[in-house]
This record gives structure tokens, C-alpha cells and sequence, in this order.
């Protein structure tokens, strides 16, 4: 097993670097807390069946070259420890950092002179090495230099993991410049558009920054779609013609859901809030809260659009149509559509929920009412934004 | 002259407009209210150079078949009229409509019926609908239906407005359905990208709304540089392996200047007021907020700088290079540059400004002190934002 590639956390990031790198002739090992998913997978079974192009990945290299395991004493013989796990945020957007901690504490255990540890999981700037470094540092008993150190953010997109690996560019920064080198080398091996930036630091800006980008951009999108309702222009319309090479308007919605977008510019927001810059993330801060307040928006369209039926207004059945926190997509994290179903039965409204991705059963388990859409009186789609009446209106 | 387009206003938008109509093969007639620059156009001579392109369209057809005058009557052969006037704004940001009322009530005096009037010029949603049609139905005497009306934002850029003509694409919307079709028809014998949209509204709106998406994309670069320089982070390393197809981080700078992009915010922003939408207008107003406190950061950073010099600070020289609103045009409309100078000066510091569009007389007729960069003890260069020592630093 010696030249193997340890990969940590076999999650929607980490199993499809894993494939792709078995993919390219390198040996990998991956190791995941959950032993029933290393399981299925060294059967050739994918746990991430909406992955596109994964299910043959995995059939094909489970259980020979990718073998995944539970325990990180099967990577002792490993140089290169590629650490993906998830970085959770507590309910005031502070990160958690104790599967990242743990995780680097078993590596260090277990980390020889020369070997390479590279950090994927998108982190506030400044991590790898105000953390990291000292955690695999007390743990092996050696101090960088002994060891190789890098950072290289993790671009995937779920359902478009395994293209985006093979697609997009990617970028690697050590912490040294030797750590860099190293590190650049071993990606250079299974990944085609590889940069290396001065830093792992940089790498890790640049990774929060398209979050950035992305938050802001959709904040900016529903705030002209609210002004455009309010001037009586068809938002799509404007927004087609609007963008052109020079011009990205988004898409509105409501809110921004998952493990990302939601989370990265708080990262920066209380990193500057740590260094007293209180008037450096204004714009992030206003971001976040237009893209969170969608949910109220929608409530109140919700509302006036009851006018159109012939009934008490606590009468009227309202289903929200999709419910995850992105179409597709059977997770929940930071779901706005979520919070919308809430917020309306917050406001004593008849309210249920509905998805294509979910039972009855499951619906229910969230403490929701569960209607077909064509049952309700009035449907709002999330993804589309669209309401429809199935019974018509008044 | 019949057949002839006449095109209202020959400044930087309206002058390169004429020209390509005229390179088209169609007379033009363009009106300005400045008779020694028709003069000058008559004579076959370019009052802009920096248009590239422009000097040989204006020797070729000035005083041919794009002939220019300053009186409205010589249009009253005509049957379209093109709008393209100024439209400024008081120090409240709201518009200032004089202009563009008296073009278009003159316009009303000679209008026939079946003329079509076009606005190009960039306004407020809903400007028009609400203002143009009645000045031009009270002057002409007819009703909309009589004389057709549309509006078509001009999409130029100091410098590129040809290419822009050429190859951009460009909306037009009809306050009818015939307005819209009929102006549809005029631009297409000169403009190769054309779409028809379903109003003058949206057309409006998708104007203002680029420039939002501009203004508020170049504050989160400056807001991005400023947390960045926080973490030690090179933003412009950062921002190069940011940028991809899904993400467009902009440049920061020192506040966005002209007559453009610091100003259509505000119409969005003033008409939420108008409808008490007070909370519609946030990501804007907040945009516009830290673009014009970029002069404020940058006064700061001159100022720590002025510790690497080895004399008191009130006897520092501080040259701010570059004052136009942006570098290569000669004006300076809410020029952020100017006022990063004023500021230096409020502040009572020894501060200079060069420009290498402007001679010292120019400068100083602003009140300003001029000297050449390299006499300077310290330099900041407003276009690549950096800052240099000619004499070496302590």
C-alpha cells in the first residue's frame, strides 16, 4: 500500500476526488467514521447515487484501488493525506472546528518525515496555519519542514463533482514553498487545471471569496427583483437582455441554502468582526440578511396572492412546493424553503409541504403537514417561484 | 431631407450614434444646442478624439450626409427622432429633468403624425411613460398613437462607443406595441444586435439595472481588497484563480466615478423611497455607501504610508496622480479621485494632484496645487492604486 493516497471523509466532496483520483491509476485509501459506507463502497456500491458519473467510478475502482476504511491506522503507510471532512458552523455562523480537529490530530499520530497533509474543506483565511499547523505539530511531534503542508479548496458542485474535478480549474498553496511544490506535484498526477498560488492562505481566500461573489450576487438579484415587482417590470425579461459579457445578473430565490454560499461570508464577516474592522463586511453583513429575509418576502406574497380565493383566509390550504435546500437535492442544511414552511405556520396559517425527493413519512418527520399540490388551494413553487391555484381562483 | 434620422444631443453617446447611423448609408440630422460644435462636425472634425474610431466616420460624412445644427426647426422634415441628451442630478442624486423636457418639448412643436421619437438616454423606470409622453402630447397637440414613442438605453463607453454600436447588443421597447415595432425596424438598418422588449418600462429598467449590477459588483471588490489587506491576503493574486465563468470578482479602486454607474443606483434607490420601500434599496444604497468611502480608506493608507518617510508629516509631499474620474477621460464627474485630493487638503495636509490629461494651469484652476510625481515625497497612483516614494523611503 505504499505511494497510496489517503483521502479523509468520504462525503460529497471527498468520494468523488477519491474516484477520480483510482481513476487515474493512483491507489487510494479512504477513511470515513462511517463503516457501513465504507462498506458499500468497497462493494462498488455508490452512496451518492444523484453524483453524476460516480456510480461507475465506484463500481469499477470500490474495493481494489480505492479501498475505503474507518480506521486511521490502515494509512500509516501513506504519504499523502488529503483531509476533506466537514467544517460545521454553530447557530451564530461560528466555526466548529472539531471533525477538522480530530481528523488532523489522527493523522499527526500517524505522520512520518517527508509525508504531505493538504487540506480541502473550505476554511475561514488564516486556518492551515493557525490551526492546522499546530495540531499536526503537537500531535507528531515534528515541526513543519519535517512535514509537508498545504491547502488546495475543494470547487465541487453536488451532481457535478466528478466534472468539475476534471473541468475546473484548481489551486494549491503551502504553507511553505516546499509544502506548495509537493503539493502541486501530487494534484498535477489526477487533476488537468492546477495553479499554484503564493500561500495557503490565498488559497483559502480564494475559495471564501467566489462564496462571496456568488451570496452577494444573489442578494443583488433578489433585491432588483423586488424592486422590479414594485415598478411593474417582468424581472426575467430585464435580466435576459440585462447580461452580457460584462453583466452576471443571478437568479432570485428564496435565500441561499446548504453547507456553502450561507456559510462563507460569515467566515469573513466575524474574522473582521475579531480584528475590530466592524465596517469592513457591510456589504457581505446586508447581503446575508436580503438573502435570508426572502422567506418573509415570499410569506407576504403568499399572503396577498390568498386574495384570489373564495375563502376564509385560515382556511385556505397553501403547500409549498420543494422543500430541501435546493432543488435536487435531498438535504436540508440552512433550507430557506424549510424556513418558509415554518415562518407561514409560525403565522398560524394552513400550511403544508411537499417534495419530489420525499414520503409522506419523511415529510412528516420534520414536524410538517404533507399535501399533494393538486390538493391545496394555492401552490408555491420554491424553484420556480411560481404560484399556481389547482382548484383556480376566485 | 426626408427620410432623414434626427438624433437630439452630439455628445459622447449621441455624436458616435450619428456617425454609425451615417456610415449606414442614412441622413442624418443631428441637433446640438452648442453651435460651434456643430460648426466643428460640419467641417468634417471630431470634438471627441479619444473615440477611437470616430475622427474617420466625422471627416468622412461631417457636413455629408450627417449634417448638424443647432436649431430644431431644420428637423421638422424628419421623421424619427433619436433623443440622446444628458440627464443630470442634484447633489441629492435626484434628476434634474430641464434637459431633457425642453429637447423633447421642442420635439413636440414639429412633431407629424406618424413620427417616431426615441429616448436613449439613461433614466429613472417609468421616465417615458410618466414624463415624455405628456410633454410631447401637450407640445404636439396629437395623442400617443398619432406619433409613436419608444425607449432604447444607449450601451456606449467613452473610448469604445463604435465597437459598442457594432457589436453590442442592444434592447429597444415601445410604449405601444406599434412604437415598438416601428422603432424595432429603424435600428435594425443600423445595428446589428437588436432585441425587442415587451416595454419601454423593462427597457428602462434593464439599463439601470447593469449599471446596479456594476456598482455594486465594484463594492464588494473594494470591500473584498479591504478585508484581504486585514488578512494579509494579496487581493489581486486572490482574485486572478477566483475569477472563473461562474464568478466575476471586479477591480477595486477609489469609488466609482462619471455620470453613469455612481448614479443609476440612486434612481432605484429614490423611487423606493418614493413608493416607501424603504427596505428594497439596501445592497444598493450599501454599495454606493462603500464606494464613495474608498477616498476615506485611501486617505488612511496614504497617511500610514507617510510613516516610511523620514520627515514630519505636515512637510510630506503627497502627489495624487491621476484626478479625471477615471484615467484616459478628460472629466470629472463625481470623480472619486478629485475628492480623495480634497479630502488630503481638508485634512491640511501638503497635498498636489498631476494629471497626464491636464496641464498645471488646468490644475490649478480647480484650486489645486500641482507638482510633477517625481518631485513628490510620496506618490498614489489613483489607476493602479499603488503608492511610490521618488526619493526612497526612510
Amino acid at each position: 500500500m505504499s505511494a497510496t493516497i489517503a483521502v479523509i471523509g468520504l462525503g460529497n466532496a471527498g468520494l468523488p476526488l477519491a474516484a477520480v483520483i483510482a481513476e487515474n491509476e493512483i491507489e487510494v485509501l479512504g477513511v470515513d467514521i462511517d463503516p457501513v459506507r465504507c462498506q458499500r463502497i468497497n462493494r462498488g456500491e455508490n452512496p451518492i447515487p444523484q453524483e453524476t458519473g460516480l456510480d461507475e467510478l465506484i463500481r469499477r475502482h470500490g474495493g481494489k484501488s480505492l479501498v475505503a476504511c474507518a480506521d486511521y491506522q490502515e494509512a500509516r503507510s501513506c504519504q499523502v493525506f488529503i483531509v476533506i471532512v466537514p467544517l460545521f458552523v454553530d447557530h451564530m455562523f461560528n466555526p466548529d472546528y472539531r471533525i477538522l480537529e480530530s481528523a488532523f490530530r489522527s493523522i499527526g499520530r500517524i505522520l512520518k518525515p517527508g509525508d504531505l497533509v493538504i487540506l480541502e474543506t473550505t476554511v475561514p483565511p488564516g486556518t492551515t496555519e493557525r490551526l492546522v499547523k499546530p495540531w499536526l505539530e503537537e500531535e507528531s511531534g515534528m515541526e513543519l519542514g519535517q512535514f509537508h503542508l498545504a491547502y488546495s479548496p475543494e470547487r465541487i458542485m453536488t451532481g457535478y463533482s466528478i466534472s468539475r474535478l476534471r473541468e475546473f480549474p484548481k489551486v494549491v498553496g503551502g504553507l511553505d514553498e516546499d509544502s506548495g511544490l509537493l503539493a502541486y506535484q501530487v494534484y498535477s498526477r489526477f487533476i488537468p487545471h492546477l495553479s499554484l498560488v503564493s500561500s495557503a492562505r490565498v488559497a483559502e481566500f480564494i475559495k471564501v471569496m467566489e462564496g462571496c461573489y456568488r451570496d452577494v450576487n444573489i442578494g443583488l438579484a433578489n433585491e432588483l427583483f423586488k424592486i422590479a415587482g414594485d415598478l411593474g417590470v417582468d424581472f426575467f425579461e430585464a435580466r435576459n437582455f440585462a447580461n452580457h459579457q460584462y453583466c452576471h445578473v443571478h437568479l432570485p430565490s428564496t435565500g441561499v441554502g446548504g453547507h456553502c454560499i450561507p456559510v462563507y461570508p460569515w467566515f469573513l464577516i466575524r474574522e473582521m468582526e475579531r480584528l475590530e474592522r466592524f465596517d469592513h463586511a457591510r456589504l457581505l453583513r446586508t447581503a446575508r440578511e436580503i438573502n435570508d429575509q426572502m422567506a418573509e418576502h415570499w410569506a407576504g406574497q403568499i399572503l396577498l396572492q390568498c386574495m384570489r380565493l373564495d375563502r376564509p383566509l385560515a382556511q385556505v390550504r397553501i403547500c409549498v412546493r420543494g422543500i430541501t435546500y435546493r432543488s435536487g437535492v435531498k438535504e436540508f442544511h440552512h433550507s430557506r424553503n424549510l424556513a418558509l414552511v415554518r415562518l407561514l405556520m409560525d403565522k398560524g396559517l394552513q400550511v403544508y409541504a411537499w417534495d419530489e425527493l420525499m414520503s409522506r413519512e419523511e415529510v412528516e418527520a420534520k414536524g410538517l403537514n404533507w399535501l399533494p399540490p393538486q390538493e391545496a388551494d394555492l401552490v408555491f413553487d420554491t424553484s420556480t417561484l411560481k404560484m399556481e391555484m389547482p382548484g383556480g381562483g376566485a
